[in-house]
């Protein structure tokens, strides 16, 4: 058989041409994807049947030595030159954070350029501005590696998981929460010290915040459920809560019990609106997502045909990241014959069939519960409890009430719960922290079963 | 924003008219992709931009009861008249095995339709001239279905995974063998009660030799080794070992010895040539397919720029593998107006780009080993089975030397070794076979530990 041609009718791209790419920001993951280009160029080049060129990069310091060859990469400290290069076919946006990002990729496909992205808050926040003007412009912008970096996550939902409906999806989709969870249940530790060992190791940055406090998982998520529904991207209606205060009594207390603290990124269509959610979750022992440990991801997607799919990988990282922005490119460059109405579309529906779907506020929500509780030993508080509970119609699933400490008279008080709205959990937990022999607030947090017949 | 015409460019469809399909066969897989495309039919067109259409089906006897609606659709007794239908555009070969499978698809590639099929064994064994056949066409042969049902893991090596070299792939890829093995760990029964409770419930067929002597997993696991090397079928060449003769004592002593035993099909990249086999095999239990139950499928893929990846999922049913079908229709849809030679090689790697690997025989394989023997109990036999694997330089990584049976004088020895090529270990087996008071065969089952650095 003949080596077909592989004659892409963009302007200037001659048949077989190799594609022109321009890269922005040559960090840990630029860097990465410069790597992996270089190394496995034969491999993908028999794949994609056309070379993949880097042909400049913008950096901040462009004489600082870095982890990747330059060498044939025009080198400038300026991006925009690169957005504006009429030799460069795809953009690569690689810098992250939401300025001078969003302008950049926003010039870019004003240029009639295709954009590769790995940048979670700038889709997540300015999505919707983004996708129109790619739409309106007939240019691609793909940001697979936005979304727990090396699994094709983005892929497996928009593409092969089409003929769903999706009912929910679970994802531990933060690295570094799941890292310091992970350490806090096997060393016994508390979250700072594990907090600054993550730190010394890389796993964790000197500023933790978006990470720790659950804001980059809700960005994650804010994108998985808007191609898994078909909804528009609504960052700002998510419900966000991290991992700061999660103690390490809690992480044994659950293991006792049977299960596994989790950050969890949870999105789920219920007739009153669509739950946004990401909050420290249990979730039973035997799942097989609980058992996704350290700086790991993993994303478990429901679909009514399919049932219940999982997908692994690394979530973070220097080549797992290139993996994806450099799958992008690829399909990016297979798709620069196809139709723009033919594509794929950015958000896995087609524009005009999003369905603004609203968003649930947390105190709608039904889940059920883990509380944790200190009383004073003495007879009758677990009746008042347990009464404030059964007034507000919440049937308990499970108590475990531990021995006081040597020498202490409080004991601790866990119960798990049946399914809720949160409206009547905060209600509960206001009476019970009103009781007496209650000392100080009540723990909270939620659990979910994660059964295949959730829905 | 507009509505854009959906605009393919084929003879026959107008702008945004709806895609026509012809089934082959109307069994559990037909009608739940006739399930799955009437219930999410909104959904399915809200992604796809057009509507699919079933306009014809063929089933042996059409007047029999189907669990799903045939309205609208005309059903014939003759596939081939679907065939050569003019008003169909893809066609779906659900009729499984070789014969008439095999001529019928390349009937309808020679019509210049598309096909879409769940149908392993036929791409296992005639994949390399149908995708040549539809490569000189120019139509597309689509495939998700035919490996682990509704996990999308033919997209996800073949699109999601393209910037890495795939260094191996461990799958369980047949359901019905990780059933009987669940069943018999957790029940502690045997083999051949778990298959006949199996072939009640329906995880079984009658006729089970395909599913339990490993032939399944090893039409499968060749068609995901072509994608992820880029080399040809090569079922034939492929090491083929069921689950048949396992027994419980294995299953149990491989728990106590902190593995899960599990049917794996293993490719794998050497120096020397491709691994390509399928066995039952001990894994550590605290990996995260070790943990993968009863029907459930996954594919473990280790890339050099991602690392592992897992992806889990229903491996076969109606509406799991309908799921991947229908996920190829509109794949197939959306590329209808892409350059041929633009789109997703059948095989990953461009059709001249394809590198004819040899495979490595099952004796030139490298691996663990799990061995139990049954001998006297009497002083210096382990000094003679210890001394025997020395000889061969075959290290011991544990022995395990249970106490006889209550009245019996015969002690169950088992050895885990390190890594060591089977030609050594087929020696050491037969020089151990031949000790005095060694008792009956040696029981040999392979051991990998599935570490992300195994290369």
């Amino acid at each position: 058989m003949q080596r077909p041609a592989a004659g892409p009718r963009e302007a200037g791209a001659g048949a077989a041409a190799p594609v022109r790419v321009g890269i922005l920001g040559l960090g840990t993951v630029g860097c990465g994807t410069v790597n992996v280009l270089l190394r496995n160029a034969q491999e993908i080049t028999r794949r994609a049947g056309r070379r993949i060129e880097i042909v400049q990069a913008s950096a901040r310091d462009i004489g600082k030595k870095r982890a990747c060859p330059t060498s044939g990469i025009a080198l400038v400290p300026d991006a925009e030159s690169v957005v504006r290069n009429p030799d460069i076919d795809v953009i690569v946006e690689l810098i992250g954070g939401l300025d001078p990002a969003r302008a950049l990729v926003l010039e870019a496909i004003g240029q009639g350029k295709h954009v590769v992205t790995a940048n979670k808050a700038l889709i997540a926040l300015h999505g919707n501005e983004i996708f129109r003007a790619a739409q309106e412009r007939g240019v691609m912008v793909a940001f697979e590696a936005a979304v727990a970096g090396g699994i094709p996550i983005i892929k497996a939902i928009r593409e092969g998981l089409t003929a769903n409906r999706i009912e929910w999806l679970a994802g531990i989709i933060n690295g570094t929460s799941n890292f310091i969870l992970s350490e806090m249940r096997e060393k016994g530790a508390d979250f700072a010290d594990v907090l600054r060992e993550a730190q010394r190791l890389g796993y964790a940055e000197a500023d933790p915040t978006f990470d720790v406090e659950g804001v980059d998982a809700a960005h994650k998520l804010t994108i998985l459920a808007a191609i898994a529904f078909g909804i528009p991207l609504k960052f700002r209606d998510a419900y966000v809560e991290g991992i700061s205060r999660v103690t390490r009594l809690d992480v044994s207390y659950a293991e006792e019990l049977g299960y596994r603290l989790k950050l969890l990124g949870i999105a789920r269509r219920t007739e009153s609106g669509v739950e946004l959610r990401v909050h420290p979750t249990l979730i039973p022992r035997r799942r097989l997502i609980a058992n996704v440990e350290g700086a790991m991801n993993a994303v478990l997607v429901k679909g009514d045909a399919v049932g219940p799919t999982l997908f692994y990988g690394a979530g973070a990282g220097s080549e797992p990241t290139a993996s994806a922005v450099v799958a992008d490119l690829v399909d990016v460059v297979r798709t620069l014959t196809t139709d723009p109405t033919n594509r794929v579309p950015h958000l896995a529906f087609q524009p005009d069939a999003l369905e603004d779907l609203s968003i649930l506020a947390m105190e709608e929500v039904r889940t059920s519960y883990y509380l944790r509780m200190h009383a004073e030993d003495r007879p009758g508080v677990l009746a008042d409890v347990t009464r404030i509970l059964a007034d507000l119609q919440i049937s308990i699933e499970a108590i475990l009430q531990k021995e006081p400490a040597e020498g202490e008279s409080v004991v601790p008080i866990i119960i798990l719960t049946h399914r809720v709205v949160e409206r009547s959990m905060n209600a509960a937990i206001a009476r019970i922290e009103s009781l007496g022999p209650i000392q100080g607030r009540v723990t909270r947090i939620r659990l979910e079963h994660l059964h295949a017949d959730w829905h």
